[in-house]
């Protein structure tokens, strides 16, 4: 391992994200054997004081609010990005001009022409790209997309998805920049709905045309920076699309903030013309399988535990019947994040998938805006 | 006991329908007081050694093969209609006209036209009609009804629900009356998604508006009559909607028979401002309740097994903890009907409800065709 | 169907096992083709009132409050036993002297004295005698058993069942004649117990020895003739059994009426070599199966819904994923019991059964008295 | 921060439990603030190649192959033990006596003598021990005690435990430390039910007698260190205790090697006057929690998923909704030791557990040897 390349992170964001991936930078070497080193060299935010305390707990080696100054560095060789939705353009373009790979947290971007300009950027400056939409790192929903490839569902007929949380039923939440077109895009369309729709990307394969319907159920809330003046919600609490894949599948996705009861569900069920899979987040170590296959008498769903030898990224970890939680994906993207750019290689999803989910967000405020069924835009240029 | 009043039936159809509706007229004297005895009269088909053969099991005093005689019977107090969909209208209609109380199969009746000629005939003829949605009458379903009407969910934000089958996955499953638009009228949406519907009006109330997608996966089948010979499926084999209610709610509504897996599940999630529900037919006698009212460290939904002494009709069964099955809300059903003429009463649902239904559907029918949002007509004439 | 042999029907008792037998009696030849068919001739009780009451709602031709009398009516073909368990010895007796069907409801006697008398008058009459442990003839334990016997289990190494109700958590209840040493001999060991142990013997064969521990938690209550007045409370409220098994297995029965939350848990585990099964009363249409033949990333508990074509009694109720309940394994009982008696076959469980389920009931008294091991007593003379 | 006290941390154990207190001592600075920072100081283990290795990935200082040196460094403070049992009672010992504090794995110790020795030479030496039964931690446990506390549950009536695992099935896993006696102690017994007893213990109180019944399945497999070499296993592979405790309740623990499909289900309910729980190690951020407190139509098991800011250590996590996995506990259970150093406090369940549960576990050896009931041993001196 002496040997190992050593690469220099650049982390701008220090909030949630921020720490997300500091722990999977920090994790990765310690379970996973990666082909190259992360190091915690440098992170960035605005509030120099809040700043130095994240960076003195994760281990970051140097401090910096101001952005440009990082990317630009040439000591840097990743720029991951854990910023709010609004500021992933201009700065994964300036990073990817500056020739660092690219680690970039999702939402991708706040509009489809953004998310072109990332893509193209990226790929006109050659480096790695990834967009961490974590939930395809979860072994149960590895060994998903293991099954389906393997034909166990045979042709695919239905996809029915949501992504359920409760946060806003609570009408003294305020308006944050959640809560913001210009810094937020959208609701949980673009927010929880990005990741329903990679995963559907993921398991099912592109999604052709869509209908939308979205709403705000409490539309004025106090301000976040002034509680005592209430202000307009500006962006939808919730989003229903129907959809037609383009291997013939039908899908329904399900976006919601006002799921009483529901804290961070994110849930699918699969129905092909073989098998069927169920899978949920809050029980993301576990996977429902229903085949034809079995005999007659003894057909049902099976509630696999996806933490057998056998499944991927779990092994890595701890020994059958233990499970993981919420923040080893991100583990796993940071092992193969490294792999990738060590080897030569890209990883899944990447920028060119954050443009393939922009397409269809777009469409579906468009199709909500005219209450009318949308076609998907069409192909991507290589 | 000795002074009830006898009430002569006469049951149109005797196959599905015809043996879960002949149970209920035996059973409800069984386990219910109902206020009016039923009298298993006469049962009327087409095929007279079948026919025979079906009254002698299940205790049919006479058969006959001429519906038109049976429903102008003067000693017939009751005429049940078990007949495939496509031929409600017309014997209802018939039977109102005679003053014969209606006990009608679902669904109601092939287009909404006819749904308002029956409600028009039975409300003309001052007859009791109920219309057979027994769902509703599910003691789970009955209290998430009770629950709602207590307010126990606050305001309702959204209604998630589905009826998904699988039969039509085999594609040697040949081209039937319910595969064909002239008898059917339609594929699940009607089949399956009239019970959703009826459901989502029962919890939540009406729809206003929905968009609709519908599809059929596997086009060509062999002819019921001639296997050799492949026909075309006439109706849709899936339907997606997205709803808004009256009362400000989303819904979804998924119906299908190519859920692989799902033999029939007919399950919804409501969530409303204070709590959540969530149910099941293939656990028919669960219902799961969130309530924000819980102490915050202890909220979680509550998997209630509806077979308590203060749940409605379950304890006229058997002790708590003892479950019951497919059949048992319609002999709720039946003791309702009866009680209502002998009381001279209304039921619920009645054919009211039938063309509230129809509307729907036939809205989602336009949607689809269109390809856009659809407002469901307007009020019913009192 | 019109030759079919009649067979007469004496039911003795009339309060809760009386309405399920009744009930089966009627529908046997609703939902079963029966080789004989059953006919409702008297019923026997102690309160003429109630006794007619109870004939007329169920169609019993007769009533008769001496048992005597009516177990030696030459035109009785079949005396049903649902009396309390302290009365079965002498009736059944005295019905197989009189060469009669016997259709017994457990727990089968007091004692185990009572059971071998049971059995040797049922032998020495050449009757068909059944003892009505209902479970065995749910759909899905009938799926567990050919499961075991297609050795899909393997060697099987543990039985871990428990049987929970949390009735007497309630202070109030009064000494009935379930608490009560002469009526009822023990408390759940006997009532839930002999149900576990039927189970046990069932699926997994011969309990050869056995620990076990028993308590009363709440020991003085209300008297129920006298309400006012406290007593103390004869028998045990809960049973904990460890066991050994012929086959090596080992076992734990749980019984208990202070499982707060559990109303009528009946539940087992088995383990084997090859796979493992669960099922759970409140959910008696389901088993789980796992099997250590399916290919390693997808083994899991398939949550089988027996309501198939192909599994065993359902396919004569409704379509598949239609539920069944409570009372309809008696129903299955009743068409198993006719099939016996017209094609002169024997019936399981059989009157040997009991004397195999009191062996270790006796042998649980003397263990928890003993505070040691007990063998469970030798070979049952053929 | 900055003036946080540093403790030195020996780590004696390099394999499974190495790791997960590695990675412990790593992350509970990242994601809590304990009173004290801890210091990966020195390694120790008998292999030197691997445990350089070790050393480097998860950043100890130092390595050493005597742990007797280590533990005598006067600049070491902690002395963390992950060795196999055997190895505690001397290692602990002599830690104590250099006035180490103690994070000791569990098995506490392979004899109830040693476990004694163990306390008394921490309790001489004045240090702070801890004793690494790590469930405790888990935040829906943390959550079972709070409720059980707050009175929730009422009189508690019976404790139904499991730890079940499933390795031993297959015949080729050959005999290696944790088979032989003078190694492991004991099998299940002593691995799983130490941990079963612990949260009996945490949860309901001390167990005052029990009866237990061992036996062992396939009891010849091949050698570890010759796998052409049979031989003799050497523990019990499966033991089932019935249970009373001082406060009355009844209990039964099982725990088995041989539970096919089960990989690490380590289970609990808990039923009481007023309420009941149950929990699973391989669903860990759930618990269930009936009351009946509820009103009469809406109780039921409630789904508490544990990952509210109201559940403690699951807030320094992620947000709602957002669940852990198995190593986390020992984050929680690092925190809370520091903290208890810095803030000279004990910590439970500290060595004097120990001996509780060693008490229990020697009692059941007896009982199974005895074939009879056993009291469990009188009070500790204190």
């Amino acid at each position: 391992m002496a040997a190992r390349k050593q690469l220099n992170i650049a982390l701008l964001g220090h909030r949630f994200m921020g720490r997300a991936h500091s722990n999977a930078w920090r994790q990765v070497t310690k379970f996973f054997d990666p082909a190259a080193e992360p190091v915690l060299k440098v992170v960035c935010g605005r509030d120099a004081a809040d700043l130095q305390a994240f960076a003195s707990r994760w281990g970051w080696e140097e401090t910096d609010t101001d952005w440009r100054r990082v990317v630009e560095r040439p000591d840097i060789d990743i720029v991951d990005i854990g910023l709010p939705t609004y500021l992933h353009a201009e700065t994964a373009i300036a990073a990817a001009q500056a020739g660092k790979h690219l680690f970039c947290e999702k939402p991708f971007s706040n509009t489809l022409a953004e998310a072109e300009a990332m893509l193209a950027a990226a790929e006109s400056a050659g480096v790695v790209h990834y967009l961490n939409h974590n939930y395809r790192r979860c072994p149960a929903v590895v060994l998903a997309r293991q099954i389906i490839d393997a034909g166990e569902l045979g042709e695919i007929y239905h996809w029915r998805g949501a992504y359920q949380q409760s946060w806003l039923i609570n009408p003294e939440h305020p308006i944050d920049w959640k809560l913001r077109k210009a810094t937020a895009a959208a609701g949980p369309l673009w927010d929880l709905g990005s990741h329903a729709i990679d995963l559907a990307h993921f398991l099912v394969g592109d999604i052709v045309s869509l209908d939308c319907r979205m709403k705000n159920f409490i539309t004025r809330r106090p301000l976040a920076e002034d509680p005592a003046t209430q202000g307009e919600v500006e962006v939808e609490c919730a989003a229903l699309l129907t959809t037609e894949f383009a291997n013939g599948a039908l899908g329904t996705i399900e976006t919601t903030r006002y799921a009483t009861g529901r804290r961070n569900r994110h849930t699918f069920e699969i129905y092909g013309s073989k098998g069927a899979l169920t899978w949920d987040m809050e029980d993301m170590n576990r996977l429902q399988f229903y085949s034809e296959a079995d005999p007659a008498h003894a057909r049902g769903f099976r509630d696999i535990l996806a933490t057998e030898r056998c499944h991927d990224y779990v092994k890595n970890w701890w020994p059958p019947g233990h499970i993981i939680g919420y923040e080893h994906p991100f583990v796993h993207a940071a092992a193969d994040f490294l792999d990738a750019i060590a080897q030569g290689t890209g990883i899944q999803p990447d920028f060119r998938e954050g443009v393939r989910i922009a397409r269809v967000l777009e469409a579906a405020l468009a199709a909500d805006a005219s209450g009318g069924r949308v076609s998907v835009g069409g192909e991507l240029a290589s």
